[in-house]
């Protein structure tokens, strides 16, 4: 199975990812190791035009806010965004500014409008409880998206990730679906926070030293368990019910990386296709689309492009994240492999 | 079924209630009429003392955040806090906020913390767009929380609600369930926002007027559909998967009061127990605790409590709403009875 | 809003449904009261044309076969059959040979077979433990199927079945929801087997003499919590997210007639659509259909035809249902009304 | 991590496994080449003493029978019993007069009963459309249980089974937890019928020939996409919210050995505890239990014990599945490992 041109999720087309960093002390002993990530959907105005959109809670020790609408009308109506688990709130401001800016319509009449914030824990490094990221950069950063070659690593909302014990953050990766003369391309990024160094399992992975129960930490040194974000993006037509699916391949994928998927570790995957789009409103009582066959054979090939994608994505997150001082001078290094 | 000494969620011992309402003008044509309501599950420190909890979506249009910890873990962590639709973000972080000022320990070394916010849209007569909650408010109605007889209707976040084209709101009602020599007291709270005036079903109701096919209003007069947050608090134990059997029937009492739960209309209930916490880490490995058994007649009790609350807390909404005035000189008229 | 013809679930053009009733004596003191009831969702091949499908579990205390699939999937390719609780095997084990009869290819290569069985308890009346239905009387029930005017009341699985303490059993209502040039139908069909008598909420209803605490029942004489399976189809292009969503609805129709929904009810909604098919197999990749949008005020009236048509089939079912004698001599009255 | 005593299900304490298994022709060119397996949860009476249980779907294409119950209730209260598709219907039925038997009040007065049966498609080597199986196999079954070392491969309901193109079948294994001075035991058992030779991940398998676009095989030679059932047990107390976190653990194990989870593959995990039992019926209302704390290290520890002993699970069915010849004198041979 081919990978994209960027083996990134901005090889689906339309689909643009944009990145704010903070990087820069606090007062005190305070310093801010963390950002906001921006991921559009498409190049349109996503309230008006919605993309087909499914999520799955692998586990559910996480903050994601938007949720419960994706469920019920499985669509997305806003960039999903990606930050530290203390700026939901200020991202969740900062979007609906961006996108009531964009739409003056909504909330004036009968509209209102549904936002999807993901976010991972980056305390260890970053002084989470200052919530240093304010609702401007989140407006940023939907400003810096870009579909071109995608900046991973340690940089926007993966600036202060830890993975597997070593450096985690942004990762992506991509897959293309050929099926007769046509073909779909499956795109995953991932915002990566989560396992121990032993139980990584990509080939010539060199676990990181972590405390073991022999030489203890002190409990204010203690690393949370992490989290996961998973966004899946594809431009194959599939409805929310068949998204739901792709997701809970998404989660496969990131099993196989080696995660016994801890109890503190949000694990969430959201999928969506901009292949199918919803218009808001308008006269019309019904739609005419074209959707893929859940039997016809694209299917197993688009499950596949999900776990594999997703397997790669933590893996890139792996390679580009770059040895990053955080607060109090903790260091967490590049993962390192044989 | 008896009723507590307030017929309110505060009959519930340790829930309290406190509310802020924003009633003033802004810039140019801007009013702002809503508000914020906080509700404290129990007296002590719901972050080291985590009550059962769990959410039923009954139509999920709706914005709420913080659902999806508690589906994963049973448990609240935080208030519950209730607001507009556009203000979700302010008042999560005013409420984290006030939550990293009550535990120091939260998000500097292993934890996290999981907020829950409902809303309900405002915009007919709130200038919801300008997004004039702010954090403080959040942390003000916390402030305010009081266990005592409950104030309701156009109050807190029920300041600018419409409920069968009436003026809604906060609504409560209780009932004490009774088994040997054991009670149990069952207490809803409702911020009502939801359906149209010919569908209300209760006793001596007359519909407000509204715009029909015939006499159509203009786009921009036109009203959302709305949404409905029940909150339903009891001291019974009962864990998370009995407290979801509880937030279903509090669907049915919802269903009863006529409407026809709209497309548009995020209807959210939401169910806890102060009857059944759970201690923040520790050593201990397990812990020891009562619950009720599901197929003791006393289950059957407690979902007409859950029922006949819910139902009545409707109504509450309607009978203490006052006539309000919000933007644009727009005026929704107290629910009439015959 | 208008009733169809039948007002009945007959009245969406291409259901049908069919009753065999088993009303005779057995070895000892057995007696069969029972039977099965086929709805077939449309005069065509089920398998090779599935219509669209979803559920809604309000109270799971139930053994309905099938919901697995059909929430993977958002299809029936069988009929949904309805019998007693103990003969849910042997109404699979014959809705199977019917249909492997009809499709020589299920089962031989690639293809397996999902198939819908819903249920009541029905042992007061009926000597359930012996099992009397038999396969070939799911099959005798597939081939009676009539789409006209519909048998109702103590008919079918209805024949052993109690509702509000009075004679309950097969119940049907619908309604005809209009749009522009376009109509389309909402039908329902309840299998009642739920409630207590005081609950019951139709005007003018007289509450059977039940047990009470200060009258109580020996052990052997008490009556099972009950159940109640609805079916609502419609031929609106719905898709199964949008099905599931009308499930709800209908949820809310059942409690607006009264009942707490027990600890012990299985209370089951189906819902689908012979107005959306998907094609079993074949070559093409994607389909291109028709679906109605979710914002289109089209949604908001087929919820309600939901609700309406629900709580109307409960009263059918009452209505219809003839005083019983089952075993043991034991006697449940018609339902009275003032 | 260590096993158990028979790196089996069988290791937790009071779990027992009986197989019946069909190897015989039948009719004309008929040959039956399947069984039924059933697991006891523990060996007391399971209506009487109900053991925590929960499902997770990780791929719907499947007619498991029993989990609307398992999930509304969070108890068992029969065996899991393992078949092939066709025969869900005969074993629900065996397994009710097994229990019906032992429990002379179900179904007589206030009770019925849920029966959880299992399946996947053994078309290809079975002749399932003859359904030769039968109720009493499944009581057979269940009388054949034994808690000591388990007979795997292509045995009982795993005779017909193909998993990555080779012979699969029924697979366990088990692992120890430790915390302080108490050991808990997490086994697994599957029953393997899916996957493509190419995806499998073990060290040194070697995928069996199998069809390919450039060499396809004739229409009735096709194989199904298969499925597979994960049954995990434990005897650490968990509840039922957390025995889904569990299962969600083992679909991540089974995505370890490579498949990927296939549209016509019903993926489908049920675990229970017999460490948490919920006694049926009696005066008391409510129970005092001991329950796993969510956040205390051991849970990571289970996580760990369910993905690795569904992981070895799956290799274990590779491993003992000895070569077998079924209908159509057709061979599915022995995994090769390098």
């Amino acid at each position: 199975m081919n990978k994209g041109k960027w083996n990134a999720i901005t090889d689906v087309e339309g689909v643009s990812v944009g990145h704010v960093t903070l990087d820069r002390p606090g007062d005190g002993d305070d310093y801010f190791c963390t950002g906001v990530t921006a991921i559009l959907p498409h190049s349109g105005n996503w309230f008006k035009e919605k993309p087909a959109a499914a999520s799955f809670v692998l586990n559910g020790f996480g903050k994601t806010a938007g949720l419960v609408q994706v469920e019920e009308l499985g669509v997305l109506e806003s960039p999903i965004m990606l930050t530290n688990t203390f700026s939901v709130g200020a991202v969740l401001e900062g979007t609906l500014q961006y996108m009531l800016d964009e739409n003056p319509a909504i909330g004036d009449s009968t509209s209102s409008l549904n936002i999807v914030v993901g976010e991972c824990n980056d305390s260890y490094l970053n002084s989470m409880r200052k919530m240093a990221v304010r609702p401007e950069d989140a407006v940023r950063a939907i400003h810096e998206a870009s579909g071109e070659e995608l900046e991973q690593g340690a940089v926007g909302a993966g600036k202060g990730m830890i993975c597997y014990g070593a450096k985690g953050g942004i990762g992506s990766s991509s897959r293309v679906v050929e099926a007769g003369s046509r073909t779909f391309t499956v795109g995953t990024l991932v915002l990566t926070n989560f396992g121990r160094g032993h139980e990584c399992r990509f080939p010539g992975w060199v676990a990181p030293e972590e405390p073991t129960p022999e030489t203890p930490v002190a409990e204010e040194e203690k690393r949370p368990d992490g989290s996961v974000i998973i966004v899946v993006a594809t431009d194959a037509p599939l409805g929310a019910r068949q998204l739901k699916r792709i997701a809970r391949r998404a989660a496969i994928g990131l099993g196989r990386t080696g995660t016994h998927i801890h109890n503190g570790s949000g694990d969430i995957i959201i999928a969506f296709s901009n292949g199918l789009l919803t218009s808001h409103g308008g006269e019309e009582m019904t739609v005419t689309r074209e959707i893929i066959k859940d039997d016809h054979p694209i299917m197993n090939d688009l499950f596949e492009a999900a776990i594999a994608s997703t397997e790669e994505a933590v893996l890139q997150s792996l390679l580009h994240a770059e040895t990053t001082t955080g607060r109090k001078g903790r260091v967490v290094r590049k993962a390192e492999f044989r």
